[in-house]
């Protein structure tokens, strides 16, 4: 049974914004208008999502001003020139500073749509309408938007928060299933990091999240962002815990980059980087073997890779070098004290990551 | 004779940086050195800036690593593209978030250098080294960045203060003429928006100004930014009285994009934009026939453009109406009360806009 509509809120000091989480909500005219400003409005969206989706919105919106404009769909147009595509709908549509952008889509639309409304007049605003798992968990809360740039991921980018989330579950119920399954990477990473009793549901409920039980995803959805939620409240722009989200994300960066943006989704390079975050940690002698074990199973059951492309020593450390977490030189890592706690750190065992790497990457 | 350095403060609440003024200040490492962080540096300049500057700025930093990217110069190159190639040059030099640009030119190259710092890895420090009249005095104070999209000026950017404004006074020296004159539009803006004594005193100094008088540019680079860190202070995003410092830009944004960005130089356009302002303002009744007069002579006397491109009234009213400035339809247009006192409108009456731009630009 669907559970009914729950609001969780980001809270920023003096801004605050509402995720709305539910079934049925992109045809929610009241809830979409209560958050957007009165100016026209354009819906970028991408090939995949816009058919399936955009009439709603549209028949939700109707009366306003609304301009679309679709997007390529997949990673590896998540680049300054389709970026460019989407500033040229801003002026073809004349959206000024009173208007905004919704996006609709997964992580690539909400990263570029996103960025694009951080920078488009110096800043207008974003209604983030998540359809996919790892959008509506983790890439639409928090504010973070980018495009990637050959020599890595995400490397342009800006924070600026949405106006509003609109996580309509029902948009769950036609994801492809290996997309579902990258979005649950990023809740494993939540039960890793930060919540143990998490992950302990997580293991009892995989089944029910892989057999798209609408309970199962509504609770998987409403623990990721208020986890989420949480931590973006102490630290918007990643001085500090806010890192701790990135756990699995240096080892997935530089997988993505390496095969090219696009044959593994982020969310498998995330789920393959958190068995080597895991590995990294026992090698410290932070984990036991049967936590990384444990680790290596959960993401397995999950239909995630646990084997990484054999990529190379040298080309890993390479890209792993380009992560924005480096400082001075020394890569930082989200690594795992135990299970449910992360740890930012530059100051470990060098020889540890190195033979993680070799094992698994060389 | 040359004064020593002055140092005023841009005071944001929470965050404040300083804008060193003064001559030889390129070759002064400690003072380049207590605003950066400790990371690599990329020096973003042009083909005609770096030749001259580059090499002292060298000998200052030596020691440091040092990347270095030249850009083609002019306004018709900040754009995206231009940009494209910062970004690849970030990538090679590999620089992240505890590196810094150094952008060491005019606005266009403060500009895009700004913006790029603003976006690379979500944003990285930048020191603004500003070697024309127009970068010293206006667009490398404040933190405003962005590059042009072909739809108009500045359509693409983010606010992003530098960590440190170094105005090199020695640089105006070897500026060509119409580009001194160009930034003396931005210097004649500052006392028409808010400084009636200013503006007397650039009556009576136009001439040493002109003639590169040392102590006369020291005194106009320097009032010009107390009024500037005075408004960006009150008002660092620009919700409220900051827009008073764009006076003449609506108008000169639109000759700047009708004519082809770089045609007409940012401070001609800006200039021309002055004197349509005041028409304007005349037009409503709140400036006498001698008070436009007056801005139309010191214009004239600056050897900046006083007559308008014939572009059409119907072509300036669509340009003018991407701008930024724009709410719900209207133009907010910055007027002249009096001289030294503008005001931001939107409650005009638009015969009076549409009888200057008839008059003028029809």
């Amino acid at each position: 049974m669907t559970p009914a509509p729950r609001t969780l809120s980001i809270d920023l000091g003096d801004r605050r914004y509402p995720i709305h989480i539910g079934a049925g909500l992109l045809g929610d005219r009241a809830r979409l208008e209560a958050s957007l400003p009165a100016g026209p409005l354009l819906v970028v969206s991408n090939t995949t999502v816009a058919p399936r989706y955009l009439p709603a919105l549209r028949t939700a919106l109707a009366g306003r001003v609304l301009a679309e404009c679709v997007l390529p769909d997949g990673e590896r147009h998540k680049t300054l020139a389709t970026l460019a595509s989407v500033y040229d709908a801003l002026a073809a549509a004349r959206i000024a500073r009173d208007g905004a952008i919704l996006a609709l889509g997964g992580g690539v639309v909400g990263d570029i749509a996103g960025f694009a409304a951080a920078t488009w007049q110096r800043g207008i605003a974003v209604a983030q309408l998540p359809t996919t798992l790892l959008a509506q968990v983790d890439s639409s809360v928090g504010g973070k938007t980018a495009v990637n740039h050959p020599a890595g991921k995400n490397l342009i980018g800006a924070f600026h928060q949405p106006s509003v989330v609109v996580a309509d579950l029902d948009t769950l119920a036609t994801l492809p299933d290996r997309e579902l399954r990258a979005g649950l990477a990023e809740v494993i990473k939540y039960g890793l990091v930060r919540d143990a009793s998490f992950l302990d549901w997580l293991e009892r409920s995989l089944e029910r999240l892989l057999a798209r039980d609408a309970a199962a995803l509504a609770e998987a959805v409403e623990r990721s962002c208020r986890i989420k939620a949480e931590i973006v409240a102490l630290d918007e722009r990643e001085s500090g815990p806010r890192a701790l989200l990135n756990l699995g994300h240096t080892f997935g960066h530089a997988i993505e980059a390496a095969t090219g943006f696009g044959e593994w989704l982020h969310g498998e390079a995330v789920a393959m980087g958190l068995v080597l975050a895991a590995a990294t940690s026992e090698r410290l002698g932070w984990l036991a073997a049967a936590d990384t074990a444990r680790v290596r199973e959960l993401v397995r059951r999950a239909g995630l890779p646990v084997a990484a492309p054999r990529i190379g020593v040298t080309r890993a450390r390479e890209l792993m070098a380009l992560d924005k977490k480096v400082r001075a030189g020394q890569v930082r890592l989200v690594l795992l004290r135990r299970l449910g706690e992360g740890v930012v750190s530059a100051d470990y065992d060098r020889g540890a990551l190195e033979s993680v790497l070799a094992a698994e990457l060389g």
